[in-house]
C-alpha cells in the first residue's frame, strides 16, 4: 500500500493572506517535499475579506472547525496572525471534535489566542512557529521550510528551538497576545512550563508593563522559568528607557519569583524556531 | 479661627514633570482660588529622572508614601501618567497608614494602576479625572481648573462626569492600563460598577484585543455596565478596521453580556470630566 501524501489544513483565524503567499507556499512545498508527499490545501477562507479580518468572525470560525474536524486532514496550519483569534475561542474552540484531537496545530504571534485555548483544553499538539505568511519576510523561505519540516516530520526534525531539547514542559507565547488573555477563561495551566515571549514593534515601556501584567499576574505563578525571545524592532520613545528587553523580562522575573532563563530562539524573524507545548523528553 | 488653606501634594509616580508645568499650575492655582485657600505642594522627586521614570521606583514609592501619610497634606494630586505606576504598588500601598485614608487621590492614565490599588483597600476617596500635565494641552487651564475645583470642593462641584450624577457605583480607567492589571493582585471588585474607559492613541485593532480581554475576563463578570470615553486619536491601520471605537465597546459587551450605556465625558483631553469611584448620591 502506498502511503497517502500529508495533508496540511490552512485557515486564516486572523487577517487574510494573499493569493500569491498561497502560491508560494505550495511551490516551495511541491519543490521541497515533493507531492507525493506533502499536499497543502488553503481553506477559500484564507482569501476572505471582511474589514480587518479574512472573513466575519463565523466564517472564520466555521473554516477552523471545518478544517480541524476533517479526518482527510493531518494538520492544521495558522496562514497569518495580525489580530482576530481571541474572536474565535468562545465560538469556535468547543465543537472541535474527536478527530481534531489528533492533529498538530502551528502558529504564532496573534494566532497565540488558539494555541491557548487548544493546549488549554489538551485538543492535538500544538506548537508555536512559523506561518504561511512569513514567506514574504525576506529568506522567509527558511522559516516556511522549517514549519513544513516539522508539520511533516514532528518533534523528530531539528527544527525545534534549541532548549526544548532538554527535559521539562515548554510554552511560548506573543507577549502582546498573552497579556491581553490573562484573566480570560482561555489562559492554560502552565504550572512548572518554561514559558518562552517574544513580540515585535513594542517600546520598552509597552513590554514592560505586559511583562508586569504577565509575571504578576496570578496564573503565572507556578512557572518553572521564563526565556525571552527576541522582540526588535523596537521602536524609539522620545525618551531612552533605561534598560533593554532582557533586562526587564529579568526585572519582572525576579520582582515575582520567577527564574528568568535567559533567551529564547523565536521572533517575529524567519529565524524563529518551533516550541511544541507541553511535555517534551519526558523519560531523559 | 482662620481655616488654613487646603494643601494639595503633588507625586509623579510614572514620568516626570518639566518645573515649567509646576509654576503654570501654581500660578492658576493662585490666581483662580487663592494662596489662601489653596497651596500646592510639588514633591521634589517630580523632578527627578531616571531613565524613563521620575526616579527610581524606590524613590517614586517613598515619595508617594511620604506624601499620603503626612498629616498636613489634604490630598494627592498625581503630576503625570506616561507609564511607570503598576511599578509601585508592590512596594507603597500597604506603607499608607491611617492618614492616608482619609485623603483623596486624583489621576488617570497610567496612574490608574494606583486607582484600582487604592480603590480595592478601600483607602481615601479615589477619583479619575486631569493631572497637572494637562496644563500643556491647549486651553490645559480648562482641564487643571476642573482638577483644583474638584480638590478643593469635592464631589459638590458641578466637574463631574454627568451620568455619575445618577445613583449607582462608578470607576473609570485607561483601556491600556486596565487591560494590563486584569489577572494581578491589584483589580478592585467592580462588581456592580459601571465602568467608564478611555484612550488615546491606540488602533481600532489594540482597543478591540484590550477590549476582549476586559470584557472577556473573570474579574468583571459582575459589571453594571460599561460606558466608553474618548480613544482619539485613533491611528490609521493599513486595512480600516470596519468598525468605530464605541461599535466595538458595544461589540464586546454583548458578547459578554454586559450592558453598553453609552459614551462617558472622559478622555485625554482637556474635556476630561472627573469619576469619583465607588457609590455616588446612594440615597437618591
Amino acid at each position: 500500500m502506498i502511503q497517502r501524501s500529508k495533508r496540511i489544513g490552512i485557515v486564516a483565524p486572523g487577517r487574510a493572506i494573499d493569493r500569491s503567499v498561497a502560491a508560494k507556499v505550495t511551490a516551495l512545498g511541491r519543490e521541497t517535499f515533493g507531492a507525493d508527499r506533502l499536499e497543502l490545501v488553503f481553506h477559500p477562507q484564507c482569501f476572505q475579506q471582511a474589514g480587518h479580518f479574512a472573513g466575519p468572525d463565523a466564517l472564520r470560525a466555521d473554516a477552523l472547525v471545518e478544517t480541524a474536524n476533517d479526518p482527510e486532514i493531518d494538520a492544521v496550519w495558522f496562514a497569518r496572525g495580525g489580530y482576530g483569534s481571541c474572536r474565535l475561542l468562545d465560538i469556535a474552540i468547543h465543537r472541535l471534535g474527536p478527530t481534531a484531537r489528533r492533529k498538530t496545530y502551528l502558529g504564532y504571534s496573534d494566532t497565540g489566542s488558539l494555541l491557548a485555548s487548544l493546549y488549554k483544553d489538551r485538543i492535538g499538539t500544538v506548537a508555536h512557529g512559523p506561518m504561511p505568511s512569513d514567506i514574504s519576510r525576506p529568506e522567509g523561505e527558511l522559516a516556511v521550510h522549517r514549519a513544513l519540516d516539522f508539520l511533516l516530520r514532528g518533534a523528530e526534525s531539528d527544527v525545534l528551538e534549541p532548549t526544548t531539547s532538554a527535559s521539562g514542559h515548554f510554552a511560548a507565547f506573543n507577549i502582546t497576545v498573552l497579556a491581553n488573555l490573562i484573566g480570560t477563561p482561555w489562559v492554560p495551566d502552565l504550572t512548572g512550563h518554561v514559558l518562552m515571549l517574544e513580540d515585535v514593534g513594542e517600546y520598552h515601556y509597552s513590554l514592560d508593563r505586559m511583562l508586569f501584567n504577565i509575571t504578576s499576574s496570578l496564573e503565572m505563578r507556578g512557572l518553572a522559568g521564563l526565556r525571552l525571545g527576541r522582540c526588535d524592532p523596537i521602536p524609539e520613545n522620545d525618551i531612552a528607557f533605561g534598560s533593554t528587553a532582557s533586562e526587564i523580562a529579568a526585572h519582572w522575573c525576579e520582582r515575582n519569583a520567577i527564574p528568568y532563563l535567559g533567551r529564547a530562539d523565536i521572533g517575529h524573524d524567519v529565524h524563529n524556531k518551533i516550541v511544541v507545548f507541553g511535555t517534551r523528553n519526558p523519560s531523559s
